[in-house]
């Protein structure tokens, strides 16, 4: 026997009727609205080309790293789910793959991986029964056959999934060469770019030299001395601007920023580009970037993100095995109230100025975020991130953050992924549990009901578009 | 159109209906109890002088930094809002800032200053349409036809406040004077201050030396010598107890104590009064004298209260433009386990000292706070406070104290306002979260219905009349 | 008039009425199914020996920290309780020390002592009238009475709580003389020790010179030269295996690991025997000995509990008048992600090693616990311990560690205990909160109600007994 595979369309809504029937009619007023996703991390060639993908394993397995860290979590080895070594992938047959996680797919109970997957199963590939052991080869042929039809190419999920933006993010040293043929196409979806220069202001990270090189060839600056370098930087920025990009992302393991002198920076540039730096110079020059890329923003308006306090690559023995990314990334304690000072000492009552903060650490919410947010013009909140792009985490994103930074100091969702085909599910879990939260609110009497409907709006398209000024 | 103001009588009560009905029999039995407000800073000069307060604006807005520091974050230039620059008001009308409140009031939505603020309306003023732009100008003229009434004047209000007890703060160096002139007045509202001596404490306060003058002038000692300054203290202790005073107050950065030798504190209280200090003195100092008023307060029988974890002034452009205290204190990573030990490595064990611990950092309600408060006998747990004086925030607080610490070692509640007409409101909150916080053990059968009522009374009236020894 | 005591059916359960039906019938599914006790502190003499207990005092309240530490931060002096000062016992009688936690026992209102104890008091005795002051003497007199009987030997009330499997915990340099004693008594109960080394690796506790002696007798081993030291442990090890011993447990300060060379280990353990040792080294060795315990675990199969973040007899007065373990172990802000990884960076890929976290800081489980789980195949979290194992911490542990760690990575209830008569108490406590949680998540059509059913079950019986190896 089969089981049903249905999405229950009062999902995630508050169990107490009162409230969710509040929260039934506030998600009928914007279930239909657009998606805007100003931070992710798709694929752009996908749109540039538009070849149909191959396989579900390939499509839905491989890029989600949360699928395979809760595999690999149970015992689970990389080779049985065709995860690469080294960006060799294993001699694994992409079905075999496909029944280990339909076989294991327990595990993801109560996790948001599953409620994605469901909706993804359902409203996208229009599957009737459960995913589980004994339907893994219907599905992987299912969605093979479907994959293999034009309504399923990438532009065409594009237009289905009804997205007016999609932000990718692509490196300093990265030539747009995407995202220019998908301009040139003449497709009218809007797929843009993030300025993220994380490559080559990470010192420390492996592939620092070649994104350096890359930079220098891309500019024509002399990337090596601290005036060409930062000219590098207003030029790439020029470019990214040039192809409709309103935004930087910086993910830094750490929030701090610094302010130094002009002399300071040649010489702490010296040191970095010489070679003969120490972990506390990388640091420190991560800081004091953070600081150059609010200038910069000030003077051409993009829009500043940073995500810091992940420890990457935590598990070595992995690291050694298949190298970088592997879902080993872990969360680390952030200290935002003295890391941004400097910054904001530099820049904080500026009205030009817009930084979007983002977390790992909810004891910073009502602690530390939402009070800065709540104070300074220039800071706002990026939502529950990561770990937290959740049910609960983002229950708790609203409830420790609300009453301190209110709701204007927010930005809406980000779905943050890699996992295109989730797009939808992601952010019809984010519009479910706003709505659910704002019926709470209403149902206690602390807002009026058009009031919510007003914030449902907000949060699901208002916010995002002036925060990210698309 | 103009929309109804009504408060809902249920408002802040869950909404399963079991658990409402419960809360709402649990609040009828408290609703009416006088209130006791033993900690604030409310401008005791309104009681002696009892003058006819001017206008909306300079009576609602200018004091309450909550307000403001919410327009300020949306951009909104403080010259706008009448908020003085270094104590000089700008030539804002007090109508137009009032109706730049009124304009940005959907800001508000799902803060507590909303909640505040309408219960004022409403129950204080009378208003029965909501606060929007188009009612600006109808609520500056009522209010302000209203404050030129004598019933509006400070002791009716205090009087039809219903309040019992209403505690100020002022600091060491402070003559006591309008409390003197309360008392000589023949008035029977009981206004009574708190013994605040971090202006004399703080070297690093820009106004340590001019606070240091007057309490030598005050006390007629020596305070530049240890042992002139501890009589000082104690000279000024008895002062306040003579004016009916019970406990201190003391706002630190951090919650550091220390426990030196004399012959260590008088070398560090030279280097202090002989400004040869650093910033590890300053810290070091304010932390000896934790435990010196601890000491004097089993002496005298006062009741302390630490505040610490806050970064003052953290906005350095508006700290320029303006001075302190405009919003832009942000809470800080606070530890308590390690910090008090040496206070209580010296009198930990007393029954007659009696300490009430603050937070903004709520990690610290579960594994520090709640677990000290459940062991050592000198400790009580404050209410939620600052940012945290909210219904999430106060539901949090009882749901991460209660189970170690249980209802016993709280305090009962602290308005901590300098927004008099906001009392009755913020006393009104906390009631209701805390009659649905115990609805929820009795709906849960955690708690019988008898202990749920008992212990509503003692949440409003009993423990803190016995906390601070009124 | 005396009141009545009844335990509610739906005790616990959330109030919405749709959730606690589904919350209703999933415990109903799991309610009766046998106890398993992975980790506790019952004293095995009780079993061994099958002696009757002779009062309720020395029963309930002396062994119980929760009690008495509540009591005293309320200031009441131990010597009321009967709680002995360095072992020796005050002169009170056990039933005026009785009638001192029945006046006082309002003080427990809110807590999971007070559900503990009524639960204890109603199940195991029949009492049916509630504990006060006017019923202390019926209540003492009544449990006394019982515990006469044979129907309330350790022994028969071991079988009439239907305990499967019931773990104590010993030290190294403990000779297993209560379980040899069980084992060979023919009885066929469970009741099994757990190795736990702290007493032999922890230089800075005042017996660690006795337990070295003890350990070196234990062994025959030179356990002053560190190979000597590690066979010891290998030899003690494969005792407790003996015995039927499945687990390790490690109650260190903090989570820190090492990862020396072996020269370097040669070198500080001479540091450590040697006498000549900084609190440094003494946290180094700690460190250490995590690393070489989970390599021993690899090799022998036993499980890793770690247990770590409590600043241990944090009241020095306390400690000088009564010696140690009197309520007065305060948690500790506590770090996993960096102080794992030198262990990891070991072992951390090895699906032979199982390894338990803990934590008394509810702050790591969103943010490290959780992550850290849901991705090493040899980490699993261990339940909510300590002042978190009750209703509102057990339900925040299942809200922020299931979405990133999953249910799978977790490893079922820990009564942790050494108050034995609580011990189907406190299971229940834990059953009620896992099925209202799971009922929330089948209200919210997150999970489908057989999910639900299947988890239950695992929950209670499945997780646990594979987590242990049992």
């Amino acid at each position: 026997m089969t089981r049903r595979l249905e999405l229950h369309p009062d999902r995630l809504f508050p169990a107490d009727p009162t409230t969710r029937a509040i929260a039934r009619s506030l998600y009928a007023g914007i279930a239909d609205l657009p998606i805007v996703s100003p931070h992710g991390h798709v694929d752009p060639n996908w749109f540039a080309d538009d070849h149909h993908w191959t396989d579900a394993t390939s499509l839905l397995l491989a890029p989600d790293h949360y699928l395979y860290r809760m595999l690999y979590s149970q015992g689970i080895d990389l080779d049985r789910l065709a995860i690469p070594r080294h960006g060799v992938a294993p001699e694994t047959a992409m079905r075999e793959a496909w029944r280990v996680l339909a076989e294991h797919y327990p595990l993801f109970r109560g996790t948001p991986s599953r409620m994605w997957l469901d909706h993804v199963f359902a409203e996208v590939f229009g599957m009737d029964v459960a995913f589980e052991a004994a339907t893994a080869d219907l599905y992987f042929d299912t969605i093979g056959a479907k994959l293999a039809t034009d309504a399923f190419r990438p532009r065409a999920l594009f237009d289905r999934f009804r997205i007016d933006f999609l932000a990718t993010t692509e490196g300093a040293h990265d030539s747009l060469d995407a995202h220019h043929r998908i301009q040139a196409s003449g497709w009218n979806g809007r797929v843009v770019s993030t300025y993220r220069p994380d490559g080559v202001i990470d010192v420390e990270h492996e592939q620092f030299a070649g994104a350096m090189r890359r930079f220098a060839e891309l500019t024509g600056e002399d990337v090596y001395n601290w005036h060409g370098y930062l000219a590098a930087h207003r030029k790439r920025r020029a470019d990214f601007r040039a192809a409709g990009v309103t935004a930087t992302d910086h993910g830094h393991p750490t929030a701090a920023t610094a302010n130094l002198s002009p002399a300071e920076c040649e010489t702490l540039f010296a040191r970095i580009v010489g070679g003969d730096w120490t972990a506390a110079d990388a640091e420190l020059f991560r800081a004091q970037m953070l600081t150059e890329m609010a200038g910069m923003s000030i003077e051409d308006g993009m829009v500043m993100q940073i995500h810091p306090g992940s420890v990457r690559n935590h598990n070595a023995g992995l690291f050694a095995s298949h190298g970088r990314d592997k879902g080993a990334d872990i969360p680390d304690r952030t200290d935002y109230v003295h890391a941004l000072k400097p910054l904001l000492d530099r820049f904080g009552t500026s009205t030009e100025l817009s930084i979007i903060l983002f977390t790992l650490d909810e004891s910073t919410y009502s602690r530390e975020l939402a009070p800065l947010a709540g104070h300074y013009p220039c800071l706002k909140l990026g939502p529950a991130w990561w770990f937290h792009d959740s049910p609960e985490g983002m229950r708790r994103f609203r409830e420790m953050t609300t009453e301190t930074a209110g709701f204007y100091n927010t930005v809406g969702f980000n779905d943050d992924t890699r996992a295109f085909l989730s797009i939808p599910a992601r952010h019809d879990v984010a519009r479910r549990i706003d709505c659910g939260f704002l019926a709470r609110l209403v149902a206690e009497h602390r807002l009026e009901d058009w009031e919510a409907a007003e914030l449902a709006q907000e949060l699901t398209s208002g916010l995002v578009r002036r925060a990210y000024k698309l």
